[in-house]
């Protein structure tokens, strides 16, 4: 038995509080089982020096965790002096995913900076900040659309991302920390509204993995995502219906 | 008219939520008007090397703000590679001032590291870390104590702390941070709950301040700590007893 | 037409020198087309820390990029004083990848390091990285298991790597450079010699994949690594041997 | 009976030697008792990027000890990479103090660097690094104002610096190493020529102090730097005079 | 009797490569002995900003080894995240080397930077890094001779480096690794085609050396120079001719 | 006319003061000219890991420039937060030579640190720490000799350096900051008291040198560098004919 009685297809329960930090043009406080994870978009009208004079923006992503958001505590990187690889892996990985969904010529020359820090990590925290930074970054560029006047909604599908793996045999959705400890396949999928892949990432350290448990991993994830972006639209309210319709104008 | 009506010699509303990180041993979230601090406290069996073999603990903090935690975007001192001056300051002060109270002998040795990390700011982050560290400290001690059967409670007295300054002619309780931007003088003052001082530190770079001016603000200080210290028994409950304990066998 | 007249399912020309380096206890230059890696593995009779009095082995990886292999030079990361996330990102995967067909048991309390440093590079250099070191690891560990008479040879599968992409609407294998910056969708396969997964990563940056996409380019890595496989044997010789004794021992 | 037979109200043997350093702007060589530390202030005529524009000049210092000024060998800070808290900390302080009493607007859009090097310690460096550093900045001043004939000199009062403490139960002015080692509060007060409050920082870390040792220890400070003062006057002969009359013009 | 039978006399086998990285403006691949190095000159159209506005190029290099190019693996420079002294000592003393021979004014505001990065390493790699990355820079300089008409050819002289040493009482030319660590006295020599000193390094760590030791040493350097440079006249070509027409131009 | 009237083959007026800071095992500040070096030496009772268990001690040198020695003002390297190159070369080259006449083996398992900070520079700035921080070392060890009762005193010769370079076609000794820029040679010439050369740096960046130029540097250097030894030997006292003793001793 899963911890909440939860079966193996089934996601964590989940939560996302809007406007959690009053200073950003867009944050929420996304929570999938115990894993919490602040996340905040801030806008500036400026793109970074390799982006200049192209019309087009930018979106970029940090990650990191609390010291205690872990059973151990974690020395910060900032004593350290560097960026761990895993840190950066991460980071890079939710920049990627977002600005698949983003149209960055009708951003404008603008950046869009989505902070992700996990403040209780229980599994699955890069995976819950895609799916919390997707819903601050939708915040933020409506206040801009609102704002600005952009000629077109440039968020032109949903995103969210979440975790598979093989626990024994058996393939399971969303793992928490103690099962993907466990997991000898470790899968995180991002997906997009219409059901197309932005990111697969499977990886086999423990053992290699078959075609048969790659296609039954792919399926739970779709599953679990399709869910977690009703969550989504649920808290976007009127601003998901701006993201069918740049969506809908962009498939024509 | 100050925020919210209060008076020149009012704080702001302030909440102390326990337990709000599961792994740490000891954790509160602070609020004091809309600057919200996460303090963890981490118990570890080792001291660092330079207390080694003393027999004696060791008490340390570290301090930190979501690079949205302010109006305009902070870079990460981790992406820079190094803490700034303020950081360090500020992680010096925490650590200083709860050592004031703690009897490190009766700790054993054994380290309490304080993770105070801001994730909203608005004026008065230091000595909400400090005040909110002290709770989650106590949480933490309380813990081992139970845990380990110490000998002594190594808890001597409440700790809290406070921002005062003067804004034109008038000295004012507990500065947010419009208010703090406009003071010519800005003084931090750390107290114990028998109201002795810890820590005075007062800065007059714009105006040099007079005598009487930094009497005035002890005042506003002290009257300020107190109903702090009253909000910390409070949260802490049955512990608080523990501490009024060890304060008395301390004093005699 | 593709440079060198292959066809969409064809790898580019692959060369491996063996024995390279004269100082290391396995070495290589792997070619493939104009990507050219030096690998060597080095082996270290001490294991990291965290692998401390566990009686295991441990395989990790370095990565790194001559400043002028590339058409515009680099900076050195050794003079901007850090690594970059993508460095990290690629000796992370090609480390994880190794471990997956090395039996750290059998390996005994040591360490080896593969250190993969592209003097050239024309696209594929992360998976012509795995595919080299692979050989100078197995070159290392027929040494150590001369020298030292293992009581098992601790290399269970082959194992190599490619890249696959869809260029326009066209799936295609072992994409070199100037394909690769074309590819909407961009996917490295990693696979062992019995044809189980180790790794996919998948994204598609540009534009979402569908699942027939991903289908088609995981049909044409699998074939792809297959032929790398062969040319990886026929340099192993009689290693090659112990390779696939090793396997049938582990499979049964 | 304290070294050199002083009491508890005495400074140390204090002496300024000025023009200590042929090369620099202003420049001088402070003893106090063996505590020395040679102080140098260089002009430049650019301003930091954050106060560009604003027609306003800037004042800043540096604050570091050779490595053997101490009894024990300290490593260099260039060596570790980074600055240490403490150094953070102090050379923070001595701008600040230092621009307390310069009118930026009168020095116009140039920059003076203080840099104050001990080379040898014997406590209290960082208050005699303020009031050494003050002279150095008077003198490079008075050679800007004759160079390029400021409309107003932009010096408006005197400042030094005392460090004041409570041993045993007796507070004592200007504290030496060993004194300060042994001190239950450590107290550093910065004051203008006028008697009026730059800086107070009071710290009780062995144990908290009460309201009526804070004010032995202030009044202890005002009377040693009214002494630093006039010595200050006496090294800068005609230049204290320009400095009393941008103080009086300035005060109606 | 010395590995390979050649006398004391004598140069190791040495081989240039040219034309080895197809991306660089020059490059080469030089041998000596089995010490093997590849050079790259990569030609950029702007200057350092210290060298800015004088009409005049500059010449830059940087050196590094494989961290398996020696008997026991070095840890990566850029894991350490700083250059080591040795490394430094050397790409200051390379760029220096090359600058001699170059007119920086023929040049025109472009930089060179050459890459040294040590592949092999048996004894004598920055002086074959100076003689390999000579050749490496004439054949970018040629080019861009060829493809911007520079009115002068900026190139004077030949220039190579060899290392001797005193080992015994027996001064030896060109020293391998082995050799090398035996050495009383080490020195290194740069000259010019012309038989002119460049650099003249000579070290006497374990015992100093007397004038007549020195004398003998430089001639010994002086033959084994004059040999190289034969080398590089003869993978240079007709480029060589051009180095001789500025040569002769220079001279007169 | 050179400055202060002297001629081409002389020393600009030296003076080494001893023990000049007050912690220090030994310590000078050595005056060459308007250059200015504090040296200081420290002993400590363990070594480097490199040198562990060998039952020999070591000696190291670290070398810096207050920020304003300098005619315009350098940045620290502390808050660059990384030595640089010149740094790096200097330190290393005074380590080796002080080593050139240390018996390590009667030293012990000791090391001893000679700090050269140089607090105002006119040229020559590495040969004066190389001489005034070997007056600081024999202190320390004469220190250590008397403390220790060692069975051998460790120092085997006196040891100085002196700078010598060509300005126009005329060799001069002892270059200060203004000859050194315009020389087209330049030399760094490290001897011992016998006569005996321990480091020989020439550089003719702007233009290579003849032998014979060379053979007249030596000879300045040679003569320069006896005169320093005789002001080191006046210094030093007693402890001069402790080294000429060990001198006697060694060559026997």
């Amino acid at each position: 038995m899963r911890i909440g009685g939860r079966t193996d297809q089934e996601l964590r329960p989940m939560q996302i509080t809007p406007h959690y930090i009053k200073h950003a043009e867009g944050s929420v406080l996304i929570e999938v089982g115990d894993t919490k994870v602040i996340c905040t978009a801030t806008v500036e009208e400026r793109v970074p020096p390799f982006m200049k004079g192209q019309g087009k923006g930018w979106v970029t992503a940090e990650y990191s965790m609390l010291p205690r958001a872990t059973q151990v505590r974690n020395q910060r990187e900032a004593a350290k002096g560097k960026l761990g690889g895993r840190t950066m892996e991460i980071q890079r990985l939710i920049g990627r995913a977002l600005r698949s969904v983003v149209n960055l010529e009708a951003l404008g020359e603008r950046s869009i900076t989505l902070d992700c820090d996990v403040i209780q990590a229980d599994g699955g925290t890069r995976t819950a900040s895609i799916t919390g930074a997707f819903v601050a970054m939708a915040f933020a560029i409506n206040k801009l659309a609102t704002d600005k006047h952009l000629a077109k909604f440039p968020i032109n599908d949903f995103l969210a991302a979440v975790s598979v793996g093989v626990i024994g045999d058996t393939p399971k959705l969303d793992l928490n920390y103690e099962e993907d400890s466990k997991a000898k396949v470790d899968m995180n999928v991002v997906m997009t509204g219409q059901g197309q892949f932005v990111e697969v990432q499977g990886t086999g350290e423990d053992a290699p993995f078959s075609r048969k448990e790659l296609d039954e991993l792919l399926a739970l994830a779709e599953s679990g995502i399709q869910t977690m972006i009703e969550v989504q639209a649920g808290v976007l309210g009127p601003i998901a219906d701006r993201i069918r319709g740049a969506q809908h104008a962009a498939s024509q």
